[in-house]
């Protein structure tokens, strides 16, 4: 079982099927947690439950061997049939009360919020983090909201009581800024997943990130 | 809890959110349920999951009133959350055997069957009835496979350890000829969904059912 306080969410890598393809989902996870990736999430919102199940097993396997979390997107099912470490839902998804119910206590639970009101509206007790963005425009999720910026991410930040992680087009050179927001760490898609070398790009996140 | 030794597979209603746009899901579904409907179908892959969970709520108040079993396509989560009475899953979807382990021996666990092979494969200690088809062209199902006619429909469930129901097309005109294959019913969507009077529809179907 995951220890909640230690988690590093400095660096949380969201996989792509698409931006994967050539790599691959698993070992482009496996290069990004060597290289310090400290939470992995499997979103594969295109993908059958079959399919999901199947990468979730091998991720599980590879991942707890790094002793790195895996999350789920979405899909409590498929996150308590490979017992994950943690379930990632959306504010169109299963309401957060509902997930703690079916996964119980220690599962870690995060929720994406895209305003000050989204987050007044959430029960604090139920979510371990939240996913707060996009924060600048991302081509990788097509039904994302607008642009909250830097100010945005900022003001959610600090009202929150769990920690919060920024998403949504952070690169590398944003690392800084994200980190001076007091957010506990930046969510990446593409800055990972379907570059030349997936542990070289997370190493540069990592370094940029200590770097502010 | 539902007796499954009682369970009426005879009418066995899948909801569609797009023919039933002008009736409304729950209307439909009631309606039919009424008319002698014995198991309804929320079948909604387009849909999010918070919407999924609350049209799923609203059936299974209503149609537990009727004493009429509600099963939920695919996701699991969305079952154990309103409690219903069965789940049902296609061979891309999880695997049955994981499906057993999440929702217990209680919950109704139906799977999609398209042939003989699928059949053999099929562990049928842990499945409680098989939808067979798709028996004629139909719809409203994209990626339907192709049709394996009421000749095949009469192999696998001659074969089938466990009650099966046809689907794919099936209207009034075909329940005969689908009673005389063995089945216990047929799965119908366009035969209710989306006609002028559903309680008619269903009616019609029960009645060609019972006239063969």
């Amino acid at each position: 079982m995951i220890d909640k306080s230690l988690i590093d969410y400095r660096v949380y890598l969201v996989l792509d099927p698409d931006l994967c393809a050539d790599f691959g989902m698993v070992e482009t996870a496996v290069a990004a947690a060597q290289a310090g990736a400290g939470l992995v999430q499997l979103r594969a919102p295109g993908w059958k439950k079959k399919a999901m199940y199947e990468c979730a097993l091998a991720l599980k396997e590879k991942l707890a061997a790094l002793n790195v979390p895996l999350i789920i997107d979405d899909h409590v099912d498929v996150a308590m049939a490979v017992q994950a470490d943690g379930i990632h839902v959306g504010q169109k998804d299963l309401p957060v009360d509902v997930v703690r119910k079916l996964v119980g206590p220690d599962m870690i639970v995060g929720l994406s919020i895209n305003s000050l009101d989204e987050l007044k509206q959430m029960d604090p007790d139920r979510v371990d983090y939240i996913g707060v963005g996009p924060v600048f425009r991302t081509s990788t999720k097509k039904d994302a909201a607008s642009p909250i910026g830097l100010k945005g991410l900022e003001a959610i930040v600090r009202a929150s009581q769990v920690p919060a992680v920024g998403i949504g087009g952070i690169k590398a050179c944003h690392m800084g800024e994200v980190a001076a927001t007091g957010a506990k760490g930046a969510a990446v898609v593409s800055a990972i997943c379907g570059t030349r070398d997936p542990a070289l790009a997370t190493e540069a996140l990592l370094s940029a990130w200590q770097a502010r």
